[in-house]
């Protein structure tokens, strides 16, 4: 992969937390590092920024401690990795990583690492202790979604105008920070969930007619998807519209990309799009288009029945209780959601017919401003 | 979407059928229509074209039987609305067809379709009683998957060079019947079953090095993914590799891309591409490219010991069983297998180092055509 603007940064980090051990050992004092602690208990949400953080509880972890030690060795030996594959302007899947490192340490029986739930959390260590997103460590995610509309990006030198690429779309891959994003004539973005509505929109040259940079997200959103959206909102300001099924799961997804998420809560500032608005579908839709017909059930038992509440009921009255849905708007409508016991998916739209979405109520809601904080 | 070339052979096949049914209403018959059973006793090996198919059995659909009514009604209308996308150069996807068509019946308080697991099942009726390919009715299923290389596409006008799509490839959408392949470059065709080892193959260069057209299928191939390697391969004459994790299930994708699967055996013609290779992993690769370490244990309970066989061990002895698997280089790997417990994943490449195999392994296994049939 091509170098990131990031890279100088990454590799002074690396360097400076190896010096320090460094320092450490020649002064025959243990080594170790500190790093957030991830637990929710420590996780806040950021009101002026609008996203989740880590508050400011730390944790050490001591090479001289014998319930460290191993866990001590892999980070060293993930970021001497993670240095090299900096330097070298190359990337490693997390899989890839663990089978890069796993061996028998000389003179013992011992591997480096017996699986990748070894290797995977103390990656996440890294990228707290160092404050440097995964991806400037190089290590790649899978991927997921795709990109079309008024915009040409330079990746690894290739000028890709996302106009011209049919219905097909471009492909999100894990990283995009070394992304270029040469001309637009975007007026907004539109996040979608699942790619057969982002298919629909597409099909209806939604994309075109309405100047928008449509990102396909297909299901939850993936780190590419993610980040990719919080690049293309502070690179080229324009507002980012997302548009989910009205079912708790969809306001979740709303809410991971506009504030984060409690698991990445530490990513949340290069991850996250605070000024995110959710677009639909909501349960106030349902009466206004007259979708009563093609709602759905929630599923689960209700708080107020013996065993319940579970599944999308439980869920809803968590959200309820996240400090990022306190607002009003979002209180009466999770309230609605409860009271009707209704869900409504995005296709369900297709119930009107196959370009309403697109011709009535996605440019509408758009026009009038309609859209939950 | 644009206009297949299938279509005014799929509208005839449609009309034919309404024609068919009004005919023998006007005769005062039962109106009804015959479809080959689906059921895996009904599935068969075709040795001769390398593929599965359905064999002769049929079973009728009549109108006037009280069990079939409910049905015959739902196939009607989905045969219609079918036809009116084929017709209106339009798609849809399952879901947004089982919205458009759901309604209450006048003058009754039933609903024409209680859920998509209603019409699911009548569409591939119908996909089997017309011998149309899904995508011919204009149905979309989900996308996944990514294409790299050297080859020109013309994709709803738009002509994308796609060796020229950086890191990121183009999505592969689930209908590329209407692909035109104007260009290319390529001497072969690798499925890749990961993503994660498509992007590791991108960044290496190799479908640029190697004149390669790399196709991302990114687990179970997708039906867009199995259409795309099929056409390619019918319509550029290039050989086509298979590029798996060394396990049952790597083996049984493998087994799709060229045999095509139970479940859809009636599209095989299709979908499957017969005369694909398998390019690797295997359990022989274990050994040769001293692997041992990197390698993981087959899940479940081997066949010799009490419950037994469960998991990878079960689906190994299933894979032996099939008519398809038969030829003896199958047989050996297999035992193999069997017989060590032992599976390998396509990243465990890495631990060689990362690029391995783009420079040794997949070059060195073309060049001295060492392929599993």
């Amino acid at each position: 992969m091509p170098a990131l603007s990031e890279d100088k940064n990454t590799i002074e980090k690396l360097t400076n937390l190896g010096k320090k051990l460094l320092s450490e050992l020649k002064q025959k004092e243990s080594p170790y590092f500190d790093r957030p602690v991830r637990s929710l208990s420590n996780v806040i949400f950021d009101e002026k920024a609008g996203t989740l953080k880590l508050g400011d509880r730390t944790s050490r972890r001591t090479f001289l401690n014998i319930g460290h030690a191993r866990t001590f060795m892999q980070s060293v030996m993930i970021a001497a990795k993670c240095k090299e594959l900096v330097k070298n302007e190359r990337s490693a899947s997390i899989r890839e990583l663990y089978y890069q490192l796993k061996h028998t340490i000389p003179g013992l029986t011992d591997n480096t690492l017996e699986g990748q739930e070894e290797s995977n959390p103390v990656i996440v260590d890294l990228e707290t202790a160092l404050d440097a997103l995964r991806e400037y460590l190089h290590l790649t995610a899978d991927r997921s979604g795709q990109l079309f509309g008024p915009l040409t990006i330079e990746d690894q030198g290739d000028k890709i105008d996302c106009l011209r690429l049919g219905k097909s779309g471009l492909s999100i891959p894990s990283i995009v920070d070394d992304y270029k994003f040469l001309d637009h004539d975007a007026e907004f973005i539109l996040v979608v969930e699942t790619g057969a509505m982002g298919d629909r929109l597409v099909e209806e040259k939604f994309h075109i007619k309405n100047k928008a940079i449509l990102v396909s997200s297909g299901g939850q959103p993936s780190r590419g998807v993610r980040r990719l959206t919080h690049l293309l909102h502070q690179k080229l300001e324009l507002p980012v519209y997302v548009f989910t099924d009205g079912d708790p799961w969809g306001f979740y997804i709303y809410s991971v990309l506009k504030t984060g998420s409690m698991n990445l809560a530490f990513e949340s500032k290069r991850l996250a799009t605070p000024s995110s608005k959710f677009i639909g579908m909501t349960i106030e839709d349902i009466e206004k288009y007259g979708l009563k017909k093609v709602t759905e059930k929630l599923k689960g038992i209700p708080a107020k029945k013996a065993g319940g509440p579970t599944e999308d009921y439980k869920r809803a009255i968590e959200l309820k209780n996240y400090a990022w849905f306190k607002h009003e708007l979002w209180q009466k409508e999770l309230d609605k959601m409860l009271a009707t016991g209704m869900r409504i998916e995005q296709q369900a739209l297709a119930s009107k017919k196959l370009e309403f979405v697109s011709d009535t109520y996605l440019p509408e809601k758009i026009k009038n401003h309609e859209f939950l904080p």
